[in-house]
This record gives C-alpha cells, structure tokens and sequence, in this order.
C-alpha cells in the first residue's frame, strides 16, 4: 500500500513509520520536515497536499495541538487552538480527502485517553478527544466507495514522558512502538468506525 | 433551588421546566422568548445573560444547533455550525458562569445519541456530542467550590418524531418528559462528571 503519515516525524509518527515501512510505501509528511509540508489548521494548506500525492491508499494521521490550562483560566481563544489544529485539522484532512484516497482506502485519526480518563489542565483535550471519537463513529457509516476510517486513542507515550510525567502521575505510559500497532490494525485490517483504546 | 433553563422554551425545554418548577424557582431562557433572551454562540450574550442573574444554583442548557449533511458535502463552514453553536455555545455557559454559579451548583448540558449510534447526515452532530461528553469529563475534575457538571444525552425525543422519522428509522423515541428525569437527577442529585443516556 501507498500510506501516508501525517505528523510521520512526530514521537507516535516514527514508530507508525518505522512499523509500516518494511511492508508498505510511507510518506512522511511533517509540519516543517518531512518528505512534504502541510499545515493541518491550513484548509489551504491540506488542498495542495493532496495535489502533490497521488494513488494514497491510507492517510494516518497522528498530530495537532491543543492548549493545556487551568479551567478557570480558559478563555474560546484557547479552546479554538484545538478545535482549528487536532479537531478540525484532522476532519479536514478527511473530508478532503474523500476524492482522493484510492477505493477501499482508509483514514486513520488520531485523539487520545483524557476523555475517558482526564487530567488537570486537560478540558481541552477532552473535548477535542471526545470530538474525534465521534465523528470517527458518524462518518465512518457514510464513506463511500469502502473507504474505512479508524481512530486510535493512545495513553500517554513512554517517550514524552520526560515533559509529561508530572500531569500524568498514575498512568502506565506507553511505548510509541506499541501504539504504532493500532495504527497497523487500522490500515492493514478491514475493520471501520473503531477507536482503538492504546495503552 | 433557582435553576436557569437555557431552552427552557423548546421541546426538551418545556418538558424540563415541567419537571422541575413544583419543587424549584425556574427562569425559561430562550433565543427570542422565554422570560430572558440569550444566543449561546454570542460570547458577550452569555455575558449579559449573567450580569442579569443572580443567585443561582443551576444552568441547565438543553439548546444548540448542528447542521446536518451528506459527509461529502459538508465543509468547514457547516461544522463551524455545531462547533460556535452546541459546542462553544454550552462551554462557554459554563466557563462564564464558573463566577456565577452558587457553591454546590450545577451546569446540565445536552449532547445526543449519534456519537454513539450514528445516523445518516449526522457526522458533524457525531462531533459535537463526543467533544461535549469529553468537556463533561475533563471539565468535571477542575470544577471549583463544589460546583457539578453533568450531561444528558438522549435519544430522538417523540415529540419530534413527526419531523425527524425518516432519519431515525427503527429508533425507540423517549416521551420529553422522560428525558426531562435526566436533567432532574443531574441537578437535584449529587453526581458529577456523568453522562446520562436519556432513551
């Protein structure tokens, strides 16, 4: 298969890379390096990137960015960061991509444990998660020609752990390379609509 | 108690205020009647919403609006709906009323059931209710001073039926004031950080 991975230079990124690239095609595809550019909060941005690929069997999807803050503290401005990066970002990458993607292709997306098990600071993450996991169920039932779309919701990645261990106290971290198995689940296998709990 | 009904006017609404007004001093708010206006996706409505409150003991939103579409029609601007609508609108009723709201308070939102059984046209309403089930969670944990936070998720409600069958085929809907319960358990129980499946 001919697999992009967007956020492919990223901590969970490389470990998809590196467990899909002795059997399959990769394109990385990172926010400044990469084997090709893209800005996933940039409508346009998303548009010429697909203009520069052609016959993509998968597009993985595994960046965007929320805002981490106090609740007290968040103002729309801050949930917008979200909601325009690591939600809309993603949807847009499928909605778009729709046309181009071959038949039979997939999407896999990316969101995360904080809303199923949240952290201070993390009311934004909970969201965005929650959006993604939804709209993963909801369009996973109206894709056209056999197109599936999986999300994966990983813990928090043994690899961050150095900036992360303080807001995440209790959670058994994951390896990326353990996440990155999801990842393969989704585009290798023929399940649709599925979010898969790593870690 | 002195509980607000963001929507007080519409189906869920009336049903709520009917629940709750023997035991409790209700105000109806609704976009242009109700005893209060407000537009939830107008962040300086919420404000003077709040500046006209006083002493109060719980919100309740059962209000907001999502387009419905083909997932292949639909464009940023058609989430952009549901995201400064349903979604912002009820986060940003919590995060203002967060000042406003009485020690052991209580917020009550409204997503649905299509995050979790998903109906044609319905990807967007897929998205904002899974961002408000994961607001819900991680908002819960940071809420200050006692204040709760809760959701009510229900299914297609019966008194909509008549407009909304075609796309609910084999749906069981739940009589309003069935539905109306959930909101009371949130507001005169103690729980917080719940999603309740209304239906």
């Amino acid at each position: 298969m001919k697999i992009v991975v967007i956020g492919g230079t990223g901590t969970i990124g490389k470990a998809i890379v590196h467990e899909l690239s002795p059997r399959h095609e990769i394109i990385s595809v990172g926010h400044k390096s990469g084997e090709m550019q893209v800005d996933i909060s940039d409508y346009e941005s998303i548009h010429n990137m697909y203009e520069k690929l052609e016959n993509i069997d998968a597009i993985i999807l595994a960046t965007g960015i929320v805002h981490f803050g106090a609740l007290k503290d968040m103002k729309p401005k801050d949930y917008e960061i979200g909601i325009n990066s690591k939600l809309m970002g993603q949807v847009n990458v499928v909605s778009t991509g729709l046309k181009y993607v071959n038949d039979n292709g997939s999407f896999t997306l990316t969101s995360g444990i904080l809303n199923r098990d949240p952290i201070q600071y993390g009311s934004s993450a909970a969201m965005v998660n929650g959006a993604i996991d939804g709209f993963i169920k909801g369009a996973a039932i109206e894709m056209p020609r056999g197109i599936r779309i999986n999300g994966v919701s990983p813990t928090v990645i043994s690899e961050s752990m150095e900036n992360y261990a303080p807001y995440f106290r209790g959670y058994e971290p994951v390896p990326a390379a353990r996440a990155a198995l999801a990842y393969s689940k989704s585009v290798e296998g023929l399940q649709t609509g599925q979010i898969y709990c790593a870690g």
